[in-house]
């Protein structure tokens, strides 16, 4: 299943072989295709920390990953307190690698259950049940990015010029992405006519990760800077803006890359649609609304030396949240595996994946 | 005059010295402060062409000392027709540096009047009365630029905190500035609190010369990416925003660097004033409106490998307008030497500057 992602993509985000975790070193794209395995739980939290595996549904099942490769390595007769230890401190240490991402959690609690259910007395049957669900997990975000597609893309008119930011392809999720699973499959669907792509400071994924990927899909597109979204839209250019999402509170407002937010006003004053696409494993039902959602910052190097390039004087204060928040009442639909939902939006504990 | 502008700014971006035009050259900032010496109009037109040279207002400054250079090593005896021939070819080479900027024009409109009053007749005459207007038309900016700053930071209350977008201080002016300029004034009038900076794709002006600029002056600024604004306005942290001008047509819509446009709109959704502040010499009454702003287009390189950093796969198209169009609608008030003008605005051939 997962060897039929790699084929079709071309590419391979994250893929489990050989007992090991292989992953595409997201932080060396465009100018590098560089593959790394990594053996450890350890080694996931940091390709997760320092952004060379990103993409929220992507993080989730990473983590998932990580958690097989904290018992990978444990002798058979491995003692029953130091295993719940080490599962126990690699769900802490995963949990703590990025604050936002709701699937990073929801994940870790899926792979929790099975620790609990399964417990530490066969550390046989406990590997395969974790990597079972950690394969599930993956499968299961393939599935939903398809669906999310095939439900977005009965939303666009066509011929749709549509604008996109960050990245939420195949490098972020375990499938054809969320907002992009919507570009590809109307785009093979011909619905799609171009996409304009922000290129989402301060790490550039629009302009490193997103022009990749639709290099390599062959759908058309024109790389912008951020500011230059307002002037396409006063154009009458967009026919719809469709991002992704790293949280989702219970009232529908949606943490995303920041400028998102920008973009949510922008789309209201010309009336233009604007939607989230996620799997529902984003909505977090335990968060009433977006100001309970914890926004990462990140470091001022990314703006004053973004990958070495000394841009600004040295020592100047720099504020950098890597999200913000949109209310639920400047998004015109969140699209899910399960369907379009519009306003109002109440999504309840039941409306989360499994 | 021009050296007290130098002194009190401890740095000077054009300065006429011994015959020629020196000046900063701004593409090494804020790295190196590397001054030239232009001693042709060539010289000059391509410091404007690759923006060595830039910030409207300065813009013309180095024009009309374009003016003067191309007539500058002429012997005493030159052919009056030959004279005229090379004036028209300066004013012509000049002119098409870049096409946004009004003060451009306007400020070889008056060096062409000058030269058309005094004639071929004694070229040492022309040389010193096109010297005399290239010096008043940069004193007169210092000027105006002193008054700007008087006029708007009256329009500021206590504690203000400012959003500030691209340069227009002292490298885009011939004085303090004009948006910085009443950051620099209301600072010293102890009206403003702080300033949030925008680093300004694609060229990061923000980053590279505003951050350097205010870190001079001592002033109290946060330096942002642009996508970082709208979340500052949600949080209601931004007090107002202040922006300078390339072209304001008669009905007030105004011509700004890409990204002016969305702040206008981000500011209305969220009432917050939106100051555009500029000399004169910027309003274009032969444009009636913004439509008629010929908006000029920047290179794909400075998005896809700004300064050398490949970002984007190589080959993709991208779109990089360098300026937008503000409507008047969501312009608070325009802040001239002349005053503060607020709504219906309607700016006729009288309200330019001599």
């Amino acid at each position: 299943m997962i060897e039929s992602v790699a084929r079709t993509k071309s590419y391979c985000a994250v893929e489990w072989k050989e007992g090991h975790l292989r992953y595409l070193d997201q932080r060396k794209l465009p100018r590098e295709e560089r593959y790394v395995e990594a053996t450890t739980e350890s080694d996931v939290a940091e390709a997760i920390r320092s952004l060379a595996i990103r993409g929220a549904p992507l993080i989730g099942i990473a983590a998932a990953y990580g958690i097989v490769l904290a018992v990978q390595r444990l002798p058979e007769d491995a003692d029953p307190a130091m295993l719940r230890v080490r599962v126990e401190r690699a769900l802490t240490l995963l949990g703590s690698t990025r604050p936002t991402a709701a699937n990073l959690f929801w994940a870790l609690d899926r792979m929790r259950k099975v620790f609990d259910r399964v417990g530490t007395g066969n550390i046989e049957t406990l590997r395969s049940r974790l990597l079972d669900e950690a394969m599930r997990i993956h499968r299961e975000d393939e599935e939903q990015c398809r669906r999310i597609g095939e439900f977005g893309t009965q939303l666009l008119p066509l011929a749709a010029t549509v604008l996109t930011h960050c990245n939420t392809g195949g490098l972020a999720t375990g499938g054809i992405g969320t907002a992009q699973g919507i570009l590809a499959t109307a785009w093979r669907s011909h619905k799609l006519k171009h996409v304009y792509v922000d290129e989402t400071r301060p790490l550039f994924q629009g302009a490193r990760l997103t022009a990749w990927e639709l290099s390599k899909l062959h759908i058309p597109f024109t790389l912008i800077t951020d500011s230059t979204a307002p002037f396409l839209m006063q154009r009458g250019i967009i026919t719809a803006i469709i991002v992704g999402a790293d949280r989702i509170a219970r009232n529908g407002d949606t943490a995303n890359k920041i400028g998102t937010y920008g973009l949510a006003v922008l789309a209201h004053h010309h009336g233009i649609p604007f939607y989230v696409a996620a799997p529902r494993s984003t909505i977090d039902p335990a968060v009433p609304d977006g100001e309970a959602i914890p926004i990462e910052q990140r470091s001022a190097d990314e703006v004053t030396r973004p990958f070495g390039l000394q841009l600004a004087p040295d020592g100047v204060d720099v504020y950098s949240p890597a999200f913000d928040i949109t209310p639920h009442g400047l998004i015109s639909a969140i699209i899910t595996e399960a369907g379009v939902v519009k306003p109002p939006y109440e999504f309840l504990e039941h409306s989360r994946g499994a």
